[in-house]
Formats: C-alpha cells, sequence, structure tokens
C-alpha cells in the first residue's frame, strides 16, 4: 500500500533520473517551484490537473497521481532539526520572530499572519560580494476575533 | 547592574511611555525597523552613534546606551514557540523548509543562507480581499568549504 | 512596572474580592464569558470601552486597562499540562483529533479551522444522569493557498 | 498477526477503494462520524453488529471485525502534534483552556468533563464571509469526591 | 497576595510548629488523611466547615480558609519525579500498568477507572518480615460512551 | 531469534484464539491476574512450573517457556503515557504522590514502599451508583540505611 | 522560614567559614562521609543525636537540627548531568549498566541492588602511574515478589 | 552486514545455547566479568587473541571476531533508564553524587574520576540479613589542567 | 533506492574489507581525512572526480558516486550524544563555549565563527607524558550585518 | 552569601568597568585567555597567586578570590545552545563528530580525547578574503583499560 512517505521516495527517485529541477517541473504545471515541491514532500494537495500532468512526465503509477490529491497529515520530523541550512531558517525566525511580531502588530493590530493562505518564492540575487538568497513570505493577514 | 534582560524592560517602557514605534524609532537612527527592535531585545548590537541617538530620544541611561553596543549572549525561550504569531512564522518553515532547501540547491549548490550576513523586511501589501504580511528574508549565499 | 502577568493576578484579586464571575462581568461589558476571561489572561485583548469599563467596575488603574488594550506575548507552561481539567480538554484532541481531521476534510476539503476568526462557548446542559457540560468551537474555516 | 495498527491502514485503504466517506459509513451503522472513524483509529470499540455491518460493507476479514470490538491500547504519536489543522485544536485549548475551566467552575464547582462520557461533533456552517467549522464536545460534569 | 502555593507552605509551618499529623488533622474534620493533605498541598477543595475547623486547630488566617475551597490550578513539577518514594509509586503503573488495564477491560469491559469520583488510602500492615505499606486505590467505573 | 517482545506477542495471540482471560489463566497456574500478566509482558518471571503449565495451555513452545523465566531488560514506551486508563493511574499518583508520601513517612519513618517485594490487585466492587474498581498495591517497608 | 534547600546553604556556609572537610564532620558524629554529606544535601535523614552533634560544631540554629532529621523531598536537576565528574559516574553506568545487571542476575536470580538499604564509601588508592578514585556501592539484594 | 548491534545478538543467542554465563566466559579469556559481557555489547573492544578464544568457544564467525576488536559508535537508550535495576544504579548517583564529588574533591582537589582507566567488579557478600551485592568502580584521577 | 544511510553502509563495508584507512583514502583524492569521511557520513559534497576515484578504488556503483554528490539532508541522532568520545568533544564546548565567545568578540567583534567555510584537522602530537589530540578549527569570521 | 554565580558578575562587572579584555587579565596572571575566562565562569580553579593577583586588578572581595580557587558545580543552560557562535561550536562537532572519532581511532586505537587534560586556544589569522578564526582544542589521549 502506498502512503505519503512512499510517494515522496518514488517522486524524488523519478525526478532524479529523468534529470528534472523542481524549476522545471513547476513550470510544466504552471506553478511556482516551493509549492510544487511542497505538495510532493506531502505538506500540499494539487488538483487533479496537476498531478496527473506530474506524473506522465515522471512515468509515476495512478496511486501517485491519487495520493497527491489527498489532504496528508503532515508531519515533520525532530523539534530542533539538525540541517544546517534549515536550522538557519529557523534561527532567523528565533532571532527576530519577537522584532516581527512587534513590527507586525503595529502595522495591523492584534493579529497573525497566515501560513495557509500563503505562499513562498525563492530568488538568487547577484552580488558582486556574493550572490544571496531572498525569501519571500506573503501570507494573509487574519485579526483575532472579539465575541 | 544593568543587563540584556533589564535593558530590553527599560527601553519597551520608555518607548510606550513616549509613544514611538519601532518604525519611527528605526527612521530616526536610520536603519530599518526589525533590525533596530532585535537590538533592543538584545539580538543585535549598535554602532555608538546609533545607540547614543537611541538613548537621548528615549531619556535613557549610559548603561542602556553602552549596553546597546555590546555583543550579547543571544538567548530565547522555549524549543517549540507558544505564541500564534511566532508559532505560525516556525509553522512555514517546518512545512516548506525542506522544499526551500531543495530549490536553493538547485540554484546555488550546496551551502546555506547566511543568518547572520542577513537583513529581513515587514511590509503591509494592501488587498481587496484582506491586506496581506510580506516578510523579506535576504542572507548571503554560502558554499561549503572543501579542504 | 506592570506587565500582563501582574495584569492577570491584579484582575483575579479585584474580582474574587468584589465578588464577580466571568459571567457577570462578561455581562457588563456585553461579550461573552470565555472571551472575557481569556483577555484577562493575557490572551486576547480588549477594545478601549471594553477595557474601560471592566476596570472602573473593578477599581483598576489606568495601567491595567492600558495593558488590556496591547497585543502580549501568549505563552503557556508546560508542553503536556497537567491540571486534569485541562489535560481531559486535550486527551479529547489527542483521541479524536485525527477522526476530526477527516471528518473536516470530508466537508471542507484541505485547510484548517482557524484558531484565531475564532469563537467558543461554554454551557451546562441539565440531564437526569448527571449535568453535562458543552463546549462550542467555532472557527472559520481557511482553505490551503495554491500558488 | 493483525493488530489495531494494521486494522486501521486496511480499513483505509478499503474506505479509500470502495469511495465511503465518514459520513455515509457512520450512517450505516446508525452512529455519528467522528465516533466512527475513531474506532477505525483504534480509539474507540465497537458492538458486535457495528462491526460486522462495516466489515460486510468493506469486505474485510474476521480479524478486523474482531479487533475493532477489543478494547485497544491507546497510543498517538508525538506531545506536540505537527499537522496544522491538528496544531490549531491544541492551540485553542493551550489559549482558552484556563478561561474554560474557570467558567465550568463558576457553573458547576470542583470538577471535570469527562472525556470518557462523551460525544463530539464536527458541523458545516454556511457564512457569506467564509463558511465554519462547529465543533461540539459534549461530556458528562463529574465533581471530585470528597473521602 | 496569597496563593495556592503560599497556603500549602503556611499550613506546612503551623502543622510543624503545632505537632499535628496528618492523621490527627483528618481526624479533627471528620475526613481522611491523604484526602486532607491533598487539599493543603492545592489539588483538592474542602468545604466550608472542613476548611473553618482546619484553620481554627492551626490558626490560620481567613486567607486560608478562603483558598481551601477554590478550584486550583492544579500543578506539579517534573515529567519524571526524582523522589525515590514517589518514583517507585510511578514505577509500578509503568511495569503493572498494562497488566492492570487487561484485567479490568476483562473484568468492566472499555473504560477507564475514574481519578476524580476516587478514594485513596494508606495502611500499615504488620508483618513479621517487614511491615507493609497497603495503599487502596479506589474509583468509580466509567465506561466510553458510544453516540 | 524470539526475545521478549515476540514472546509476548505470541502468548496474546494464543490467549485470543484460546478465548482465555489472565483470570483464568491465573487460576490454572495458582497465581493471580495481574502477576500472571505481567510476566507475559516481560516485567516478571515465571518458575519453571509455572512456565511449563502457561505453555502446554496455549500450545506454546519451549523458547516461549525459556523466557518466561529469563530476567527481562524491563522497558516501556513513553514517558507520558497517552491510553486514557493507563494516564489515570499516573494521575491519581502525581495529584496524591506527595500526600501518599507525607502519610507514609508518618506511619513508618524515612524510607520507601518497594515496588520489588510488592503485590497487585484488581477487584470488581458492587455500587449502585456504578460499580468501583479497587486496586491494591501491597509493598514492603524499606526504611533508609544509616552508615 | 527555613527549608531543605536554605539549611544546606547555611551548612556549607558554615563548613567553608570554620574549615570543616565532611571527612572530619563525619568523624564527628560516628558516620561516614558521603553519607553526612548526602544528610547536608537533604537526601538523607540523621538521628536526633547526630545533627545535635552537628549544629554545635557548626553554630547552627534549632531549625537547621530539625531539618535534619525531617524526610526531605528529594530532588535532583537535569536529567542530564552537566558538571563533567558527576556526568562520568553516569556514563560508567550508560555504559557498564547492562553487564553489571546480566552479572547480578547470574548471581542472584531476578531482582534489584536496593538504593535505600545502601551504603556507599570514597577511597583514595595510590598508585605510581596516578592514584585512583575506588567507589563502592554496597546495597542489599532484593528478589522479585511472585504472587 | 553485521554490525555491533547483531554481533551482541548472535553472542548472547550463542551463549544462551551452549549454557555459559559471564563468569566462565571471563576465565576462559582471563579477564573479568563486566568487562568480557561490556565488549560484547559493544562498549569496548578486545584483543585479538581475547576474541578469537571467544569466538571459538562459542563457535561464532570471523565476523564477530573482527567487530570484538572494533571501536564501536557507543549508544544507549532512553536518557532515563526504565529497568528498574538499572534505573537504581542511577538513584544511587542522583542521590549521592554532590556528595561524592564533594569527598573526592576534598581527597584529590579539582578533577574527575576517569571512566576510560577506569575498572568495574560485581561482587557478592552474605549477610544473614539477606545477601548484599557490592560494586567497586575504579578509575584514575584526572587533575584539571591549567594554561 | 539507495540514499545517503545506504551510501554511508556500503563505503564503511568496503573500506574495511579493502583495509583502507581514511588517511590513504583522503591522500588519494587529494583531500583531508576529515573532510573525507565527512561526505561518507553524508555532511559533505564531493566534486565529481573525487567521488569518481574514490568508487573505483572501492568498486562501488554510480549510484554512491552520484549520492557523494549531491547535497544531504544533514541528520544526526540524540541531542546529548551518547559516545564517549563525541561526548568529551561536546563537553569542551559546553565547559569553555562561553569563554570562547568572549575572546573571538574581543578580537573580532559581534559576529560567529562560521561552519560552513569551514576546515577541521585532526594530529597527533607525541609527548612523553602520553600522546595528545590536536584538533584545529578553522572558520571564516562572519560579522553581523547591519541594515 | 556569595556564590559561583554572583562571583561571576562581580568579575564581570568590574572588567567593564576597568576596560580590562580577558587578555589582558591573562597576560598579568601569566595564563592564556580562554582558561583565565572559564575560571572567572566557574569552570576552572585557579591557583591561590592567580588568584590574588586578579582580585588585586580587579578591586575585588577576599569572597572572589577564595571562590576563584574551589571546585564549582559546573552547570550550562540549555541542552541546545540557542546564542549563534555558540551553537556552531557544537554544529561543527555534530556534522564532524563522527569523522574525528574515525581518525583518532586509526591514529591512536579505541580510546579518547581527554576534556580534563586539555588545552585551548584562540587565534586570528589574516586572510585576504575574510580573516579567519581559529580555535586549536589539544587534549591528551586516554585508551580504554582493559581489565
Amino acid at each position: 500500500m502506498m502512503n505519503h512517505e512512499t510517494m515522496t521516495a518514488a517522486i524524488l527517485n523519478a525526478k532524479n533520473d529523468k534529470g528534472y529541477s523542481w524549476e522545471t517541473l513547476a513550470e510544466e504545471i504552471g506553478m511556482s517551484p516551493v509549492w510544487t515541491a511542497s505538495c510532493c514532500y506531502g505538506m500540499n494537495t494539487m488538483l487533479e490537473e496537476q498531478a496527473g500532468t506530474l506524473c506522465r512526465l515522471l512515468d509515476l503509477s495512478d496511486d501517485v497521481e491519487k495520493l497527491l490529491q489527498t489532504s496528508p497529515h503532515k508531519q515533520w520530523g525532530p523539534a530542533v532539526p539538525t540541517d544546517p541550512l534549515i536550522y538557519r531558517l529557523y534561527e532567523a525566525m528565533m532571532i527576530y520572530g519577537q522584532s516581527v511580531k512587534d513590527v507586525i502588530h503595529e502595522k495591523f493590530g492584534d493579529g497573525i499572519m497566515s501560513a495557509i493562505d500563503y505562499k513562498m518564492f525563492v530568488d538568487r540575487v547577484e552580488d558582486p560580494k556574493g550572490d544571496r538568497v531572498v525569501i519571500t513570505m506573503d501570507g494573509k493577514f487574519l485579526p483575532y476575533k472579539r465575541w
């Protein structure tokens, strides 16, 4: 029985064999690379057409196509991530989280930035002192309800 | 004896009493709001002139001015943050971290986005369906050394 | 310097001395009991008028009135709550969480129930076999964004 | 040897293949959807007739029918759930738990809401600003014994 | 402001000064020793008359009398207790918990032993090979609801 | 190679197939149900004759018979048990542990109740308001050595 | 109000001021150094005469004398000790614990070494390659009860 | 591919089949029982001759012989051991660790007892009140370097 | 499907069979031993030529060669390492970390030593009192950005 | 009563007031900076003369001088350090720990690098691409004892 974990392994395998990048795969289904990868890691769900295109490109079975459209139980590993790249993403949030919170409250009042109605992009910006990674987090502001 | 914790309390108190926002304080010292707040939370250090201006605006003592220029021991609370706004910043990293990692490696090769040579901005973007919070993370790419 | 913790202590003290219940306090400010209590525990913010009425009823200072309107850093104690009443609220979520998730996905598709655009009520329902506690959780459905 | 974990996998598989929802399965056995799902996740036990009907509908073996009637060792994963939907159920309890506790004590005295003599429902309520998820928790009040 | 923690300290102090044991205090208020101690440790609530008698015996203030009747937020320390006596109580549950669960299910069906409608006693039983501690746990059986 | 874990699975399987309860198995080997179950869960060791009788009744191999007589490495799962029945056994210890400790010290002086020289029983006591579970813990008192 | 923590601080202070070692203090009360220190750290209780002698030697108050005879709630800090000397004591148990367990079972059968009916000594043994610390742990063997 | 874990399983199996104790095995290779067992549990390394003798006695393959001479990655399970015998070894260290530390510092100055240049023995000492387990820990004292 | 974990096992196996040390393997590919080992443990990536040479020497498949050039998800086990050698590396950082931090800040100002633009060497230095392990950590200093 | 924590605060305060660096203080007492700082952080002990010189330079009391010579209970904060500089020291050990272990075993056999008979240095090495931090760890190799 295929589940989201084996689905991810199958996709990564086929993607490596056929030499696709997330960039090119995303282009083929008309979406963005981070979101496309996040579906393949079982963190988001594709529409039927998107899943179909992806599976045809990668020669993957109907099971994969179906699972890509199914709400997964989103899980991740240890509370403290150990991969150095991912750790630094957290570290930035740990160091600047309170400051970001303050500035959001000043600009919007009490509430949060949604992680559901949310988009995310990664860009490479050239810089003579060393190119820069620019990550954009774009989420709807949700004010707290009073009742 | 003043330390970074009591320094933060003193600044927040004076800021509230005088009605400054991080936005206006940042403008006065010619820097950005997230960075300015992060110094006051003991996560970064100001230059002498910046600390001087800030303390004059908020009528704060020399101790504060001095501490703002001193490398703090950067600490934060629980491994899993409980504030809903900050939690969602982490959640975004937990859900999309692996995808972001993949896309960065595709664009840059093996390495990380620096959280030290790093800048961060918060913007409010108007949207008829509800305004959006846009957070920009901008860090230098550092490739792994081979030796 | 008053903070959200000492604010809570001051309100609870005055409330006990004057013999108010959350029910009657909530009625006075025209809101519901759970929400009213949650503001006093530093988990939500009141509007100016609501905070003003509450502080006049309980003879509390301007500091309290001001803090009741300020976005707090929402914190709670241990990851595993030890109070038996609160533990059972969690236990219900642990036992039925996956089932609730499945039923929500069947009725709405992939997404979440907001804990921000959210209301909560407690009722006592008489029953000859022993009265029952009925808790209603009412939150907006937020579908995942695709991008 | 079949156990509760493989039982759950077998049921979910058959349910997907045959295209049943929890809603329709629950109707067939004359119970509610959350409870029906919770039995299949090994969190509650069915009566003989209910387990029999379910297994006939899904073409499942006698082993499944028998296990559905057996008290399982109820286990769940990490102390801090990572699925965003389930996390928000917890978050609501973390933010409002103390307030709910206070209001229950005001209405009932010292005691708890049972999570055993307990029922739970999920409804979709239409709303022009976005449909709402309404979850009802309904448990017997149990006063503390004095001895 | 007195709270449950300082209430406990005040009672223990007065109890030591006046040379009472839990046994004799419990007799005076007509209840059992474990329950009487548990109220003083903020884990249960006394009736008005019981709290009154206790405070007169120990010369304690009205604050204590009032708090003894108030539902506390029940908290305890570390997840793994370190006191050797208390650890062994846990160890017995860890070693025999699954066995006790099986035997209860055989005798009662699916459900739990209530820790709320619950009584507990400690006895000393003489034995030539060394006296024995006999602890009796007595709780109502609560069957799981089906709905 | 059979180990204590597969031994437990084999016994539970045979016990279910043949329709034995712990009650009846215990009677056959002349011991009590909790202890009998605890041996089968790898928490205690049987004498040769007891293991022999048990294995004949359940048609189990010599490996099982031998392992039932071998001191196991006693392990259990998570620090915080999640099964509701077992959790309440712990909860009772968390709420009343300190009180039980005090009463034992009053009756015996400094020392502990042994969890090794220890017996445990479960009884069903009829009660018109709902039958009760009565658990008896019976352990030797061990005073601290002075040297 | 003095408690076991302040008792320890008072004893350590007086001991340093008067220049006593645990060795000499132990000799004065006719007991061994580890045990004497363990009482002062609130891990064991002295007899009246021992506590009296110790307090006279160190000019300590009646409160200390009384507390030294009172069963403390034995607590220790973090699950993983950080002091290098204490860590190595644990490390030895982590590395050799299973081996020690096996050898004890071979020599005694199933049971444990008591940590209650227990004595402990530290000796310095001269050695030309560097003197050696020799620690002796001496506890009664307790066989598991069968019932 | 054999690793240290499967090596341990193979040795324990052969040892049980052939009826050896650690005592007798240790004698055959001219070492002590705790150390011999610790090598088989992958916590220490044997010399070629010792490994050879052991493997001939137990009819084990060259792979085992080779691995017994290879530095393993020393791992152990949970931070808090659950086996009652091993727990009590830790408990003794938790209760007496600080006292042992003090006495060592008094006898040796600042430094530690090595857990590397270290030997460990288990003895059975007859006693009419119940035989005693005597464990000897014998490690070189290492003073802190100053530089 | 080969992944980084099975890749590591395959390399270690081949390395043992053919009798290579990290020293000699590193020499063959013209790099240093620590870095060479870290690639094989999935912590760094090789260039095509380096991976090719290594695989030819060890007779390993193309899969290994490819994976050695692929950015791995860097993972490690428990937060508290249990291997005594590795633990002492951590211990040194725990004891001297704050001091090292102070000295770096004195010599460089606020910032960090990179663990990415980083090299590491292990040397054996002869010493009549016992040879010494000398580990050199060499990382680029990265000053905090101000913005 | 002064303890190691208040001792550290007093030294840091005086050091800042008088404008000393660890470099200059270390020179005055004829030792190295990391070691000097580590004594002031309560991780090592000074000789009488060293402590005397330091206290005269910083105008500190006899209490400080005495405590600097006393073996402290070495403690540090959270298991996962949060300061970015210190975190990277750990990260290097997490990434390269296993590789370093392998190389040490190849050069020395089974054993460890002592963290007690241990020295540590920090140097600034100029580099046109950005200066480098070079940390040298220098510890005695300790082979495992066989017995």
